[in-house]
């Protein structure tokens, strides 16, 4: 059976819990998959590096909490993450990236993302930051080195928006795409609605574990901008930067804005969208919008998620489910490795129909 | 290019909107899709039949109204529909079948299906009777044959239910399917919550196009009970006959129930559910059930269909679009003609593969 040695970059909480899935459900994976999965790499900022070629033993690594993990008392461990070196030079066929990404450039994901591509690796990453801001680029380092980028994680963790784009929309024109991306501000507008004032919303979602003790990339709308321009460039094929995408967050709503649409029937969400202008070109905003109930949006509540593909033959499609988690984020990576292994069968496949021309031919 | 060949096996709504698919946007989709489509036959119950080996001119066919037409008189034409005979006999790579279908037998679709494979040819059908009471046998046959049977159309329309279970859920545990699969029902609950009375959200129903002139298969959940064990049986792994589908309508909803339901921010839906239970097997029902805001079918409304997903790493996935509909229904085929086309590019790399290892050690 196919195996396919893995490195994880970054072991918080997504890649803890791959590495979980890995140890506690792998043979049961394989037989259901058709491959096997071995972890011989892991790098984390904290706990430092540990390869063994052999394949890791997980279960070890898992018992002890995320915080007193040190890798350099171990075999083969170091006390430096040593990203680059193990990205580039221990033998690993996919390199499972899901450290963070800063917003403005993308770093340090995009040179995980670039050493793994530019080593012939496959690479997966739950990362926006490489996708959004440096999507076309990397993806055409890909294609020179042979070798898969996967990154269904980078919008809504593990809910499957954008392959179903790419897999099942074939053959129809999508217009626009239009989404509630984000968990946290979703639940700061319900929290509105059921009468909390802004800063009382806020506390009680940073007390809840949804928001970040700095909320501003969620409630300013910066993590549904990336979303955003994600879309835009991988469903609509566009090319923005972010200065492209219009963004107003929604710390800018007042009890009266939500009384005002509860009167009249709507409900404020935050909506990010990407919709093809008449000349081709593609708009894309994020702004709180006073959706009717009737729109496909108005009823998706609290950390669920979902986007909405506009088509010519089937009108709208929606899909929804998870905006985030440790595990339905590390089931996106399952997700891209799955992807990865069927391409890779499938290119297997049509090069001993290459061969086989070469040998009958040659 | 590769090209099909297609037989249209009933030429009512949905294959005439295939073949307008097919002349008007044929060159573009081959473009997209790498493959070229060419009708070689059609049968329709009251049209008759046509052949033209070479590829039927659709233009004049779609020029004329579906009453008006009679492939008597045209070239390769025929009063009587000869529908064995063109399945079986007639060479084209793909039987497109979009006839009826009667609930108690599945036919005449049922033979339709089985002709056709037994031929060795591909099938994409829109009709729930073959799939929901001879799925396995129908499944067993096309791959005694080598030969593809899809049915994507078979449940909401072209909205892609049955490929986002088969593709993109994979290395996840389903452990239960729910939906709003009927959108006449689903209009009449709601006229019945803006104080129409039964019997004239029916009339209206009719009126608008979406009910049949008896409307007991929509209503009485009839629809939808085939629908719950294509799902139950595709998605889920059971076998289950029509009779084991708990079956309840919603023509004993009163206007008290709406009323109390609405008290206590409810919205009565027909809902059609799978559920695995702890003993392995399925219980699969259609019933009225109550549902609060926060479900992920509540909001679904009209014409709009949804089926929910319950999976254990990811939580609820839910897809929602189009329930019905000529051109939604019409895009399933299209849907099924890549999916086969998918299918059948890998087994011809695959075989050449095999080949490979013939050549070379043989």
């Amino acid at each position: 059976m196919r195996r396919y040695d893995l490195a994880l970059i970054g072991f918080g909480g997504v890649n803890r819990a791959l590495a979980a899935l890995i140890e506690e459900r792998g043979d049961e994976l394989a037989q259901e998959l058709g491959f096997a999965l071995r972890v011989v790499a892991i790098t984390d900022l904290r706990a430092g590096s540990l390869v063994d070629l052999d394949g890791l033993d997980l279960a070890p690594l898992l018992a002890t909490a995320p915080g007193e993990l040190a890798f350099a008392d171990m075999k083969g461990g170091s006390p430096d993450p040593r990203n680059e070196w193990v990205i580039r030079d221990v033998p690993a066929d996919i390199v499972a990236e899901a450290t963070f990404t800063n917003p403005a450039d993308g770093e340090p994901a995009v040179s995980h993302v670039r050493w793994a591509l530019e080593a012939g690796k496959h690479v997966c990453t739950t990362n926006k930051g490489p996708v959004a801001l440096h999507g076309r680029k990397l993806r055409n380092l890909a294609a020179e080195h042979g070798v898969s980028f996967e990154f269904e994680g980078s919008v809504l963790s593990g809910t499957p928006v954008l392959r179903t784009a790419q897999r099942l929309l074939s053959g129809l024109r999508i217009t626009g795409v239009e989404g509630i991306m984000n968990g946290t501000s979703n639940f700061i507008l319900g929290r509105l609605e059921d009468g909390a004032d802004f800063e009382a919303a806020v506390s009680e979602a940073q007390d809840l574990g949804y928001a970040e003790a700095d909320p501003t990339a969620d409630v300013e709308g910066h993590d549904v901008a990336l979303k955003v321009m994600i879309l835009a460039n991988e469903v609509l094929g566009a090319d923005l930067r972010s200065e492209d995408v219009f963004r107003e967050g929604i710390s800018g709503i007042t009890a009266e804005d939500i009384k005002d649409a509860a009167d009249k029937g709507l409900r404020w969400k935050l909506v990010g969208s990407a919709t093809r202008r008449a000349d081709g070109s593609v708009d894309a905003r994020v702004a709180p919008i006073a959706l009717s109930a009737d729109h496909p949006l108005s009823g998706i509540a609290g950390p669920v998620n979902a986007v909405a593909f506009r088509t010519d033959l089937l009108g709208t499609v929606t899909v929804s489910g998870p905006g985030a988690g440790r595990i339905e984020t590390a089931y996106a990576l399952l997700s891209d490795i799955i992807a990865i292994h069927q391409r890779h069968a499938n290119d297997a496949a049509a090069s001993c129909g290459h061969a086989l021309e070469e040998t009958v031919h040659g």
